[in-house]
């Protein structure tokens, strides 16, 4: 049974500045079902702003309220601790966080940073988290995520490198946190357990819906490669080509249940 | 009982440019006993030549056969393996490396490569590792090391955000690599249970060591931090200020057995 969608966006509906085919006509498709629908993205190369702008272009309509991003949440966390973050992004989202003190920091706060990922840059941060014990914020773990060019890698890396170095954890506020996916399904005003998950990524989009305790949908779009749906043993999911498929599946599961719950609106 | 002694270079005989105050007359001490001795670094910012240079410069006589460099190691297996790396090293490695074949690599080598840690040329390694199933190769996984201008990132957090982007394991040759520890010792001619190794980094030092089966000495220098020690529960090794104290306690160490085997050389 399901009540509400989630939808990554990068490598599900578009792949750089490609859409994927089919994605425009799923998403309609998706939009009369009357179901509701949230985009969740770790994206953080953007702002919000600039993500619906994008967005707008492929002629996808979507509205900033049904928009969940990881900056989103990492800013409203800043914003309720009160901390000062030290920011290790992309120059592209550096406008969502323009509001913020960031002298003395006592927050690391980590995007896709690019090739901001510097020594220079790691290396401050690293001192931040040793020595001024500030906090690490990570907008996601992924291990990297699908360019025009090919792959590239991800946040998750860089994470991984400076916990290790001062031998920490992170705090992550985007995807796979069960915390983010939780407020997602809150917004639809669903339960969890009848709310699927849409994405590429078997790890962070998949195994992170699954553990918060929704369905999940694995595309093999975007950065999805031969044998990713292994990374997840034992545990139920499907598996489908691309956004269309898994709206199909999403639609017959509808009708399935249909007879037993007859809408007048049908 | 001891019969042979390791030394790690950086942060026990000196730091940066600046000598560790007595570790000259430490070593004296050392080289009088007659214990034969080898100097063992992951130091990977340099050729074996110009660590030599470096350590003539503080007067310290150390010759070439007494030096067990990560790199070497390295240098050898590339060798012996017949692979082709690609070089994620400092521009003062380069020469070290001049011989080997860089075309279609087969292998990733990871030095301490500092500035050259770019996310360019992490990604190039990352779809050398991913896509080409290239050999991870790593000249220890330090997670720091102290510069003088403060601690700075080493080669492990490098390492750990590849390993995490490929999912695979790197192959360290360095320390602590318990093969690197049983080289060493096998030069000396000694059993692994009567040497010492006297190092400033809990894990990869001392830690290495242990897990080889030597003793252990950490000193309070170089990149050493109050309450290091906690790192290696229920194991047994010895504390001390510095290099001039290691010594004392490895003579001390002479002496008590010398009463039990009386020696006519003395």
């Amino acid at each position: 049974m399901i009540e509400g969608v989630l939808v990554d966006l990068s490598g599900v509906l578009y792949v750089g500045e490609e859409e994927i085919p089919g994605a425009h006509e799923a998403l309609a498709r998706l939009r009369n079902s009357g179901l509701p629908v949230r985009f969740v993205t770790n994206t953080s190369r953007s702002t919000t702003k600039a993500i619906l702008r994008k967005l707008k272009s492929f002629g996808f309509d979507i509205e900033e309220k049904e928009l969940f991003t990881a900056p989103h949440v990492v800013t409203a966390f800043l914003r309720k601790h009160a901390l000062r973050p030290f920011l290790l992004i992309h120059p592209g989202l550096v406008p969502e966080f323009a509001d913020f003190p960031t002298d003395d920091p006592n927050a690391v706060v980590l995007g896709d940073a690019g090739e901001n990922f510097s020594y220079h840059n790691l290396n401050r941060a690293f001192h931040l988290l040793l020595e001024k014990k500030a906090l690490l914020i990570s907008m996601g773990d992924n291990r990297y995520f699908m360019e025009r060019e090919g792959l590239s890698l991800d946040i998750g890396p860089f994470m991984k490198a400076l916990e290790y170095a001062a031998d920490i954890k992170a705090l992550v506020l985007g995807k796979p946190s069960a915390d983010f996916f939780t407020a997602a399904v809150n917004d639809l005003g669903c339960l969890a357990g009848r709310t699927v998950m849409v994405g590429d990524d078997v790890l962070s989009d998949v195994g992170g819906a699954l553990h918060a305790g929704l369905q999940g949908i694995l595309v093999k779009t975007g950065k999805y490669r031969e044998g990713d749906e292994k990374k997840l043993r034992n545990l139920d999911f499907h598996v489908v080509e691309d956004i269309g498929e898994a709206v199909t599946l999403i639609l017959e599961s509808l009708s399935r249940e249909r007879p037993k719950h007859p809408k007048t609106e049908e």
